[in-house]
């Protein structure tokens, strides 16, 4: 079934397969950070998001969130349906962290009463810069009607993971994701959610269960990815 | 009817009246850029700034723009109505040049189809960053209904000065702006509009009339910022 290689990415690699509406997406043990200033990889990273990202893609489809996943076809590797993406980034923030804490000088963990929604425009070349919706229209890079989607399907999707975490004792303090148009022209999430591209914070002990355990050099980002998965697929 | 010193800034210094309702406004000579790092001066700027601002109120108020001005009393000074400042910066553009064709990596000059604007946080010591809606709600700097009224007005006052000054063989590149709260709550324009917060380019031979003939060490600011006051002035 898999085809050619048709992308590769910083963290994944796309093939085509047989079905011409379909992509065959492999998730890599890479990691990168500061826009892939520093590198690094762990053995078994692309299995565990890849499996992470199946759980949360069937949590998804329960509650009705339309997106491009298919089928898990193997241990590191899903069926996803081919999009147009859409070339902004989507970065929901429950919990003020990260770029958010340095811009306005508040400390990290500081809650916010409700969630906040921030675009990037994709575009590694200028560092992914913070844009707003004035500019996201004036470069066309998505119409008025799909921005108000986006942020409807963005906020509902937070909802429902920031519930479940909470759940499993984890606390949802941002995640940044990516929609795109499938071939119909309907709008769909289309990226991965995992530890690599969000902020888990363990409930109980504030302790960081993602990748800033690589971007801050913390150690032990295998075992944390791992704790994330067994708290996901475990009852409840 | 001038009180005691209530703020001095870095254009402008601020005086309590005998009308606990109002503001002595009076226009300095000093020129600051890049957040004042960079500081400078010329004789009768402030005059002229005030003269020329002096102007723009008397045009937005034939097209009804609610605004803080009341009446000039003198050279350099002005009367103005207190207002709650909303702690946004408000700037919209016609033509890209500045921040955003750095962060955009687009040629300055180029022309937008439909005018963008864009929100900055007023805060000196963070640098007036840029921020989004959401960020503007979630930290309550303006309201929801606050923030649309703004929008609206900043894209009419824009629609009025890029077709009075396009008279006047000027382009309308791009300027920043304030709005505030008057004493019955109501919106309004809260700020100088001069060539100290626009970017103004002749129309033909596409000299630079603004501020950033100071930024960029072009000289003659003072003959620019004359040229300004005498094409509003003159008959059209």
């Amino acid at each position: 079934m898999q085809g050619s290689l048709v992308y590769e990415g910083k963290a994944k690699k796309i093939f085509s397969t047989s079905d011409d509406s379909l992509f065959l997406m492999e998730f890599k043990d890479s990691l990168t950070a500061f826009n892939a200033l520093k590198k690094g990889d762990f053995k078994g990273k692309g299995e565990l998001n890849c499996q992470i990202s199946t759980l949360i893609f069937e949590k998804l489809t329960q509650v009705g969130i339309k997106h491009h996943w298919v089928e898990t076809s193997d241990r590191n590797k899903m069926l996803v349906k081919k999009t147009k993406i859409i070339p902004i980034e989507v970065v929901i923030r429950n919990v003020i962290a990260g770029s958010l804490a340095k811009k306005l000088n508040i400390e990290e963990g500081t809650a916010l009463k409700s969630p906040i929604l921030e675009f990037y425009f994709k575009d590694d070349a200028l560092g992914d810069p913070f844009v707003n919706d004035e500019q996201v229209l004036a470069f066309g890079w998505a119409t008025q009607p799909q921005i108000t989607q986006i942020k409807e399907m963005a906020y509902k999707i937070n909802e429902v993971l920031k519930t479940w975490f909470g759940q499993k004792k984890m606390l949802l303090v941002d995640f940044k994701t990516e929609f795109g148009l499938d071939k119909d022209q309907n709008l769909i999430l289309a990226d991965e959610i995992s530890p690599d591209c969000m902020r888990l914070w363990d409930s109980e002990t504030g302790q960081k269960m993602d990748k800033d355990r690589f971007r801050r050099d913390l150690g032990d980002i295998d075992k944390a990815y791992l704790e994330v998965f067994n708290r996901l697929k475990g009852e409840g």
